[in-house]
């Protein structure tokens, strides 16, 4: 048999990975807003990644396009949050977990810092009263 | 023979644990007056534990009267270093490491976030940049 004879069938790759819908690219765009945004008004902003149309194949696009930054959060409370800089510093990924370890929602958060992470100050407050409480008792 | 017999040896229990040099106390005082400052002024500050004469005991002691929080931060540059909320908010115990592990310094730090955990706005500013970039690559 010569090789003439193999048929040859031409595979045209299709014009996205399977299980990208194309609601991802626009998602990015809204982000470098938010950022300019950020940056010129300090107004932090968030996008409910639950609320819109992605499908897992989207959101590993997006995961991967935005990168890993240095700072990773976890904070429990009722189930684990996780609060991952991205490789773009200001743009957050923020993913709520229940008791049982199932994702319940995820945002990505462009801020200096997420607002989760900060103290706030009527914690502090009642902080500031327990420990005078226990520096009393010593 | 009858229980009289028995010599009974009262031992007085010691003033402290022993390794306990008594620096540890007043460190407590100073972050409650560090703390009153962060809310009555939004002043951050921080104690160095590594300038201090503290033996592992008393650093032992201190992190178990702040006791753990809710949220946990891990930030990667040229090795780990942890910030993690005590179970006072606002205060926050933050270890550094080497590329090797060792911990480098130690440092309890007031403050509504720490300063590490914030994106500086001229990262911001370069990342913003280089997502542009991405996205007109796209």
């Amino acid at each position: 048999m010569s090789l003439d004879a193999i048929p040859i069938h031409v595979i045209t790759p299709p014009a996205g990975e399977p299980g990208l819908t194309g609601n991802a690219p626009p998602l990015l765009r809204e982000l470098a807003e938010q950022v300019k945004r950020l940056l010129e008004t300090g107004e932090s902003s968030a996008i409910d990644l639950s609320a819109l149309p992605l499908t897992p194949t989207d959101l590993d696009w997006l995961h991967e396009k935005l990168g890993a930054g240095e700072i990773a959060v976890t904070l429990q409370a009722s189930g684990e949050s996780t609060l991952n800089e991205t490789a773009c510093p200001g743009i957050w990924w923020v993913t709520h977990r229940n008791e049982q370890g199932a994702v319940t929602s995820q945002f990505i958060e462009v801020a200096f810092v997420p607002e989760l992470v900060k103290a706030h100050p009527q914690d502090v407050a009642i902080g500031l009263e327990n420990l005078e409480l226990m520096i009393s008792d010593l």
